[in-house]
C-alpha cells in the first residue's frame, strides 16, 4: 500500500487514556472531525459529538437508523433495470442544543471567547461524553458549565443531557435555551463546495412534513412525515430541573423548532442544573399523533429515572459487553485507547440495532446516505460474532427481511433467485451507479458467508432451519444463472465488479468467483442437510425458490469447474482475466495529494490502469485462504500490495492481516496503525464526515486474525500468532457456541481459558491442543 | 442481422410516387409517424408535419438547430470527470396552428369526423407540404380546406404557409385562429409513460421565459429568454389575406400564446385565403428585443415575395440540389419514392445549418435531446461531401469552433490534446452515462475521417492549413496518450467502447484502435505536409497544441504497432480483447417482441453476452477495408452477422454495404430494406420519433458503396457494381473536386461522363479507366 497520511490530532490536547478519549482546550479546526469522535449511538438513535452551544458546527446530527428519505433517482441517460429510487436517511430534529447567555452575552466556542477551561471526554467504559467549560465573560464573571449526554443502551428510544451552569464569582442574569430543532430542512440544499462524492446527497424539497406540535411545561414533543417515503416520526425533549436560583420558566414551538427557556437569577456557588430528556419513535406507518404517546411514556421512564440512574445502567450494560468484547495490548495508553476507541464504535453503533442493519458511517454522518453495505456482513460480522453473536444473527434476520425484494431485484436485472441491493435502506437497490453498484453481485456470497461463519460459531442450527436455509438457496440459484460453462466445461462469471471499485464489469474476478464457489457448495451442503435432517421444512424451502430438480448438483459441477485466473509466467492470480494487460499506474510519481485517486481522475482513467482502491485477491485470501498455497499467498500479496491505493477504507486491515501471515510484519505494523488510526487520525481526509465502521470492524479483525492469527475456516480454530515487536503482550475474548474463550498472547506463549462451557479444541500451528473448561492451557511459540 | 419488423404504412392509402410521398385519408393511428414523415426543414428551422388544426397530434414541435436549455445533471452517484450539464433542444414557439370553426362547428380530424377528402402530399422535388381537405359539417355544409407548407431554403429563418377554406354548397360563418404558440412550457412535463431512453428527458422547469410581446394588426412578434441557457429568440407571424368576403380581424398576444382571428362571412365559390409567414432568429446573448427586429424584416420580406414566388424559389433551389444529389433505380416506383424521401430527409434537414451541425434527428424531433453525435461524420457525410461539399465543410468548421472545449474535456478527463463530446449542441461533454458516451473515444477520429476523405475528394488544401491541421494534430495526440505501449512494444488501446454499445469500457476494439491508426498516422503526414508547404501555418499550428520534439515520430510509432485482436482459431478478428470469451446471446430463443433488447435488458445482462447493437468490426472493413483480406471480411462478416440485432439504426446500411462485398448478395438486399424503410416502415418502432438522420445517410452509402461498390480509399475511385437482380439500373452523381461525374449501372455495365471540370482516373474491378470531360465511357461487367 502506499504511504498514507496522518492527520493527528494535537498530543498534548488529547492525552493518552486507556479508557477516555480527552479533548483539551477547544481546537476551532477540529470541529468537524471531534463531532465524528465524540458521536455517541446506540445503533437505533445516534448523536453526533456537537457542542450544547449550537455552534460551532460542521454538521449537527441526530439520526435514526433506517428512518429515511425516498427521492426519484433522474437519470440523464437512463436504461432498463436502473435503481429508480434514492434513499437518504433524515436528520433528525436535535435536542441537543442548550443555548447559554449570561447578562446578555451569549457563549459560543470560538477563538476569539476568553475560556479557561474547555475539556471534553468521551468515556468508553461508561458510555457517556462529557464536557467541562469555564468561560470569562467580557464583563469579567467566571462561568463554569458541566454536561453529560448518554444515548442509553437500556432505553433504545432516550437520550439524556445533564447541563449544569455556574457563575462563580458574580451574580449575573442568565438565560438558557433548550431546543429541538429541524436541522433536515434548515440544511443549505446547495451542492457541497468541496466535491467529494463519499458525502450524502442534498435533497432539493422539503423533507419532515410538520404533523403536529404539543408544548406542556417543559416537554415539547413534535410530529413529522417524511414528504416522499411516507415514514413517521415523533420526537420530544423534558426537562428536570433542580437548582436553589430562582428561575422562570417559557416554552414555545412552531414547525421546526421548540424551545423552552429559562431565565435564572444565579448566584455564586449555586448550580442551575437541567436533566434534558430526548426521546424517539418513528414507524412506517404508525400517525405520528399515535408515535406521540410513545414518546411520552419514554420521557416520563426517563425523568423518573434521573440522569444517575440511567448513567449506572449504561455503566452495568457496558460492562457486560466489555467483559466479552474488550481486546488488551500491553506497552501503550495510547494505542490501547485507539483500540478502545475503535471497539466502542462498532458496540455502540450496534448494541440496539434491532431489526435493521448498521450504516457504512454507524449513525454517526449522513454520508453514504446511511446506507447499509456489504461493510456489515464482512468487516462488522466477525467483531459480533465472537463477542455479541446474537445482534450477528439480527443482521442477517434483516436480510432475510428483506429477500423478497432481493427476489425482485433479481427479476429486475433479467435473473433467478435473488440478489441483495448493493446499497440500501428499505431493501430497494438505491445505487445510481451501477458499475460500482449492481456489478457487486458479491454481496450475495458476503451474506452467505457470514451465515456460513455465524452457523459455525454457534452452532445455532435452528437459525439455519428458520432463516439462513432460504436466504442460501435464492442466492445460490442467482449464481448459477449469472455464470456459464465454456466449452472446456470450466464455469465462468463475467461482467462483474469486485470489491476493488477501481476496476469495474470485469470477466471472473478471482474474488467474486471462489465466493461463488463457497456459496454454491455450501448451499448445497446445506440443501442436502436440511433433506435429511428437516424434511418438512425443506419441502417449504424449495417450493418458496421454485427449485428444480438436480439444481444442487449443477451448483456443485459448478463449484467444482469454477474458473479461477491463474498467470503462470508471473505465478499469481490475476485479480481478472484481463487484469495484467492494463497499463500499471505509475503510484511512484503521482502527487500526494491527489489521493483518493476518485476524487481526482475520471473513472476511466482509473479504470484501465492496474491499480487498487483495495486488493481483492488479498481479501479472497482470507476468506478463503485454503485455496491458496503459502508461497502463492506471498506471491499475489507482493504483486497486489505495491499497486493497493488504500483509498478504501476497507483495505489496510485486510492488507495487515495476510501481511502478517505471509511474514510482512514490519508491513503488517503499518497498515495496522492506518487501521486503527483511521478515524482518529483521519487517514481518509474526510473525518468530518463521520466514523469509517468497516475500518473499526478490520481493526478487531486485524487484532485477532492478524497479530493473533486466528483462522476459523471450517469452524475450526487455528491461531499462529505474531506480536509486534513493542508489544509485550495481547488479550481478548471469543464467545463460541456458549463459551467465553479468553486468549492471552505474548512473545513467547499463547495462553487460552474457556470461561464459561465447554471443553474446546484449537490448533496452535498445526498442533491439537484440547482446552479444559476453567482450565488455563499455555503454549509455547 | 435478425430479422427486423417492417410497419408498413397502408399501401393502398399511400401510393407510390417517384417524387412524392403521398396520404388519402386521415390515419388516426399514423399521427405520430406522419409527423415525422412529413417534417419540414432547412436546416436551421425544422416544423414536424403536424395538422394545421393543433390536434390531434404526437408532439407538435418546432425546433432551431442549435436553440437549446441546458440543465444540471443530478448524479445519484456522482464521480471526477463527469458531464455537468445536460442540453435539450428548445421546442420553439409553434406558428403553425391554423384552427377553423364553421358555425362554431371547429374542424378536428377525427375518426368521427365527415371527411369527404384527406389528402396530404409531400412533394420533394418542390419541397412543399401539400394539403387537401373537404369536410361535410354536421350541417352538411362542404368545407374545402387547402394548404401548403414550406421551410424556405432560401431564406433561412423564414417559413410560410397558404392556407385557403371554401364553403362549397353554402353560406357560412367562418372563425379562423391562427396561432404562435409556446407548447415547451405548456408540455406535460411527465415522464414518458412508455419506457424509451432514447427519447428526450423532459424539463421539469420553465424553459423559455418571456421577454415581450407585440401585436401590430396580422402580426404578432414575441420574445424568449431561456432559462438556464440564456439563448434568445425572437419569433413572429405575420398575415397576408386574399379574399372577396367580409371579414374583421382582431389580435392578441399572451406570454405563451399569439393568435389573429378572422371572422368571415363565406358564400360559395368565393375563398379565403391567408399567406401566413414564420420567422425566427436565435442567438446566444443578443437581446431579444434586438432580434425581434430582424424578425420584423423577415417577415416584410416574406410577405412581399407571397407564397407563390418562395415555393417557386424552394423548386429553384432544389432542383440545383436534386441535379448532383439524386439517386434513381429503375424498376419500381416504390423503391424510387422511398430512395428520394430518404435523401430528401438529408438535404433539407442540413441545408443551411451553417455554424451548427445536425442532430441525430435532423430538425424532426426532440428525441436524443437534438444533440450532434459522431453520426454526421460518419454516416451523413459521404452523401454530402459527394453532393453538396461545402456543406461537409461546414460540419468539420464546427469542429474546429468547439475545438477548445474538446481540450478542455481532454483536460477533465486527465489527457493531453482534445477529445469531442459524444452528445453535444454547445461543444460541451453532455453525456450522461460515460461508458456509452465518454468512453467513446472513437468520435475523435470519426472527425478525422471526415476530414482526411473530404480533402482527398475536394483537394481543398486551403481548409486543411486553416482548420483541418490544427483539429487533426490536437485530436491525434489524445490517442496517443490514451494507449500505451506494452513489453513486447505493441500499441494498445483500453477502457473504450466502440460504436457497437452493446460491450462498453473494453480493451483494444478492433474499430477503435484500426481508427486510431489512421489517425496518428494522417496527423503525422499532415504535420510534415504543413511542415514542408506552409512552414508559417504549421509554427502556429505546433505552438497551439504545445507540440514536443519527436511527437509526430512517437505517433508513428504507435500507429506501426498498433495492436489488432486476431483469433487464429476462428481466423477473425474479435471485436475487441475478451468479446471471444463472453456467452454468446441465443438470439432465436430471444422472443421477437424483445427488440430493441436495451429496452427489455439490464445494461450489465447485455454486456456480458455476445451480441451486437451493431456489427463494428464490419464497419471498420468498410472504412479500412484495405486492412482486410477478402477472405477475413467474408469471416468476420458471417461471424458478426449473426450476433448483430441491429437493434441501433446505423447498421443495417453497413451490414448491407460489406453483404454485398463479401458475396451475400442476398443478405445485402434485405438489410438495405431495413435501411431505405427504416422510418417508411418504422423498422425500430419509434417513428413517433422522428427520422433517423444516419439510417438515412446510410441509405446512400448503400446504394453508391454497396450495391455500385464504390471505394475511396486514400482518394482513388474505385468501383465493383454489384445491383440486385430485381433492379435494371442505378445512376448517381459524384461531386469530385469541380466536377460532376455521373454514374450508371446495369446488370452488364458501368457508365461514367464527367459532365463539368478535368478528366479523372477511376478503376472498375481493379481496371485502370481514364474519363475524358465531357465523354461517356461504358465499361463491361
Amino acid at each position: 500500500m502506499i504511504p498514507r497520511p496522518f492527520r493527528w490530532l494535537p498530543k498534548r490536547d488529547f492525552p493518552a487514556d486507556q479508557w477516555r478519549l480527552i479533548e483539551r482546550g477547544h481546537h476551532d479546526d477540529l470541529v468537524g472531525r471531534t463531532e465524528s469522535l465524540f458521536a455517541l449511538s446506540n445503533g437505533y438513535l445516534g448523536i453526533r459529538g456537537a457542542y450544547d452551544e449550537a455552534r460551532p458546527a460542521h454538521q449537527r446530527g441526530t439520526f435514526i437508523n433506517g428512518f429515511h428519505e425516498t427521492w426519484p433517482i433522474v437519470y440523464a441517460e437512463d436504461a432498463y433495470g436502473f435503481a429508480r429510487n434514492g434513499q437518504t436517511i433524515i436528520n433528525a430534529p436535535d435536542g441537543t442544543i442548550t443555548r447559554l447567555s449570561v447578562d446578555d452575552e451569549p457563549l459560543f466556542l470560538s477563538p476569539a471567547a476568553d475560556l479557561v477551561q474547555a475539556d471534553r471526554v468521551l468515556d468508553m467504559r461508561n458510555g457517556v461524553l462529557e464536557r467541562e467549560l469555564v468561560w470569562r465573560t467580557p464583563l469579567g464573571k467566571l462561568v463554569r458549565v458541566r454536561s453529560q449526554r448518554l444515548v442509553s443502551l437500556r432505553h433504545r428510544h432516550l437520550a439524556a443531557i445533564s447541563w449544569e451552569v455556574e457563575v462563580e464569582n458574580a451574580e449575573a442574569t442568565l438565560v438558557v435555551t433548550s431546543e429541538l430543532f429541524n436541522h433536515q430542512d434548515a440544511q443549505s440544499v446547495d451542492e457541497p463546495t468541496v466535491f467529494d462524492p463519499r458525502r450524502a446527497k442534498g435533497m432539493q424539497h422539503r423533507v419532515l412534513d410538520p404533523a403536529f406540535q404539543e408544548v406542556a411545561g417543559g416537554r415539547i414533543v413534535m410530529g413529522y412525515v417524511a414528504h416522499n417515503s411516507g415514514m413517521t416520526l415523533a420526537c420530544g425533549i423534558e426537562h428536570v430541573v433542580s437548582t436553589e436560583c430562582d428561575y422562570q420558566t417559557t416554552s414555545e414551538s412552531s414547525e421546526d423548532l421548540g424551545k423552552v427557556v429559562f431565565t435564572v437569577h444565579a448566584k455564586p456557588g449555586s448550580p442551575f442544573r437541567i436533566t434534558k430528556l430526548l426521546a424517539y419513535h418513528n414507524s412506517k406507518s404508525v400517525p405520528p399523533s399515535d408515535l406521540a404517546e410513545r414518546v411520552n411514556r419514554t420521557l416520563d421512564r426517563g425523568s423518573d429515572s434521573g440522569f444517575e440512574r440511567l448513567a449506572e445502567r449504561q455503566r452495568i450494560d457496558l460492562d457486560k459487553i466489555w467483559d466479552r468484547a474488550d481486546v488488551r495490548v500491553g506497552g501503550s495508553d495510547r494505542l490501547q485507547q485507539a483500540i478502545r476507541w475503535n471497539l466502542f464504535q462498532l458496540i455502540q453503533h450496534t448494541a440496539r440495532t434491532e431489526g435493521t442493519s448498521v450504516p457504512a458511517k454507524g449513525l454517526s454522518s449522513q454520508a453514504y446516505e446511511g446506507h447499509y453495505f456489504w461493510d456489515v456482513e464482512i468487516f462488522a460480522f466477525p467483531f459480533l460474532l465472537y463477542t455479541q453473536p446474537h445482534i450477528a444473527r439480527d443482521f442477517l434476520r434483516f436480510r432475510h427481511s428483506i429477500l423478497d425484494r432481493a427476489r425482485q431485484r433479481a427479476t429486475e436485472v433479467n435473473q433467478v433467485g435473488a440478489l441483495f441491493p448493493w446499497r440500501t435502506i428499505n431493501g430497494e437497490e438505491a445505487s445510481g451507479y451501477f458499475p460500482a453498484g449492481t456489478a457487486q453481485y458479491h454481496i450475495n456470497a458476503a451474506v452467505m458467508h457470514a451465515i456460513k461463519r455465524y452457523v459455525e460459531v454457534t452452532g445455532d442450527e435452528e437459525f439455519l432451519v428458520d432463516t439462513g436455509a432460504e436466504l442460501l438457496l435464492a442466492t445460490a440459484r442467482f449464481w448459477y444463472d449469472l455464470g456459464f460453462f465454456d466449452e472446456q466445461g470450466r464455469f465462468h462469471i463475467h461482467g462483474v465488479t469486485g470489491p476493488d471499485e477501481y476496476t469495474v464489469i470485469v470477466d471472473d474476478n478471482v474474488y467474486t468467483n471462489l465466493m461463488a464457489q463457497m456459496h454454491l457448495r455450501y448451499a448445497a451442503d446445506v440443501l442436502e442437510w436440511l433433506e435429511a435432517k428437516h424434511p418438512d421444512r425443506h419441502s417449504v424451502v424449495i417450493d418458496s425458490v421454485e427449485f428444480t430438480d438436480g439444481e444442487a448438483d449443477r451448483w456443485r459441477q459448478a463449484a467444482d469447474n469454477m474458473y479461477v485466473p491463474y498467470d503462470a509466467e508471473r505465478g499469481i492470480n490475476p485479480q481478472d482475466e484481463t487484469f495484467l494487460d492494463k497499463q500499471p499506474w505509475d503510484l511512484e510519481e503521482t502527487p500526494r495529494d491527489r489521493f483518493p485517486l476518485l476524487l481526482f481522475y475520471h473513472p476511466l482513467v482509473i479504470y484501465r490502469h492496474q491499480v487498487l482502491k483495495q486488493a481483492d485477491v488479498v481479501l479472497a485470501m482470507f476468506l478463503r485462504g485454503g485455496e491458496f498455497s503459502p508461497e502463492l499467498k506471498k506471491r499475489n500479496f507482493e504483486y497486489y500490495d505495491p499497486l493497493t491505493t488504500g483509498d478504501s477504507s476497507l483495505s489496510a486491515s485486510v492488507q495487515s492481516i495476510i501481511a502478517a501471515e505471509v511474514g510482512l510484519h514490519d508491513k503488517a505494523c503499518e497498515y495496522f496503525k492506518y487501521a486503527v488510526y483511521a478515524d482518529l487520525a483521519d487517514i481518509h481526509g474526510n473525518g468530518d464526515d463521520g466514523v469509517h465502521l468497516a475500518s473499526v470492524g478490520g481493526v478487531w479483525m486485524n487484532l485477532v486474525y492478524g497479530f493473533a492469527g486466528m483462522r476459523d475456516y471450517e469452524g475450526r480454530l487455528t491461531f499462529d500468532p505474531h506480536l509486534p515487536a513493542e508489544w509485550p503482550s495481547l488479550e481478548f475474548s471469543l464467545t463460541v457456541e456458549d463459551r467465553v474463550l479468553d486468549v492471552g498472547v505474548t512473545r513467547d506463549h499463547i495462553e487460552f481459558r474457556v470461561r464459561d462451557g465447554d471443553d474446546l479444541t484449537v490448533w496452535v500451528r498445526e498442533k491439537e491442543t484440547k482446552l479444559i473448561s476453567g482450565e488455563p492451557i499455555t503454549v509455547g511459540l
